[in-house]
């Protein structure tokens, strides 16, 4: 009878023993009970380390919006018109001459596009550290629009060297004794467009580090 | 008396006690004992997936390096000495003639050199798929050369295209018409490096879902 009422007592008290058997390392309980306080300590830590994470990473966004708009407007405002002219020509040089610098502005006109629409999901990244679909969903655009960025400034870059230095095997002049205003402006978008590319690099890695610590 | 023996046999048997309450749903314990047998399984099933996805890792890159190992020997190779000469002059065509294609070459082998090296990385990842600075340093590498094969095939298609097209603007004329052979080399070489950035575009997106199933 006596042992009856010891039991319904300890039935009755079960949470209060089990967290009390949770607590005691030395009853042989399994490692869940045990490490259930360091856990939560564990991923509030992570999901600080998450959140600083996706901070950086909203400020790197805007960063690269702001080099990639430079980019696109450098180049498509690159244009000068020399001052002499004959009664047929006048001598002027655009972006549109080349179609690789028409590819350049179209490209880099996306890559803002791009970044701009990103940064609401950037935010929710802050906002939700433990969400992972937009951060994978941000580090698969994010390698695409890279891959886009560089092709614009590689090829842009190949132009703007030619453009330069010229190349006598292939009869190639460089124009660029003429166009000293084009030739700069051009090579500035190319730049920016290079900042982008490492602004971009960073942000995938930063991505990467965050969906490891899920 | 009774009673003190009663709590010494459950002191004893604390443990078994301890699992009963952990399988009890109803008793209002910390939900890390109740779900321990679905993580388990759980844990295998990803596993599997994450096993799955290393092996096609390996595979996507041991065909990137086929392909990356095509533009550079491709280019490399490319050359056309035309079947007339003066007394001064022979016409030939190399790849060196042009410092962009040079960058190519150059671009290609390391791309070459890093995909190699990477597949031992790749096996760790089959071998122990749960691993994950392996696929954290594959994932950061496979972006920077990315960067790397993208920015040599971009800027490769412009000096292609010139030489397919020339440009009237900047009065450079078209050679294809002379150096055929030249032209298709190397625009054969171009596409092999875009078919590598499109192989490692998927790597990067398949080690970013493995990572997110971590």
């Amino acid at each position: 009878m006596d042992k009856s009422e010891s039991t319904k007592i300890e039935m009755g008290e079960s949470s209060k023993l089990e967290r009390k058997l949770g607590k005691a390392p030395l009853l042989g309980s399994p490692s869940h009970a045990i490490s259930s306080v360091p856990i939560v300590a564990n991923n509030k830590k992570v999901g600080n380390y998450k959140k600083g994470i996706s901070i950086f990473d909203l400020i790197l966004r805007i960063a690269s919006v702001a080099t990639s708009i430079g980019a696109a407007v450098g180049m498509a405002t690159a244009g000068e018109t020399l001052p002499f002219f004959t009664q047929f020509f006048q001598f002027e040089a655009g972006y549109d001459d080349l179609p690789t610098f028409t590819f350049f502005v179209i490209a880099m006109s996306i890559v803002v596009a791009y970044l701009v629409l990103s940064i609401p999901f950037s935010i929710v990244c802050i906002a939700r550290s433990h969400v992972v679909a937009p951060r994978l969903l941000l580090i698969i655009f994010d390698t695409a629009i890279i891959t886009l960025t560089t092709s614009a400034a590689g090829a842009s870059t190949a132009i703007v060297y030619l453009a330069h230095n010229g190349n006598q095997d292939a009869n190639w002049l460089a124009f660029c004794n003429q166009f000293g205003d084009f030739c700069q402006t051009t090579s500035g978008a190319v730049v920016a467009a290079f900042i982008t590319i490492v602004l971009l690099l960073i942000l995938i890695v930063l991505s990467a580090i965050a969906l490891k610590r899920h």
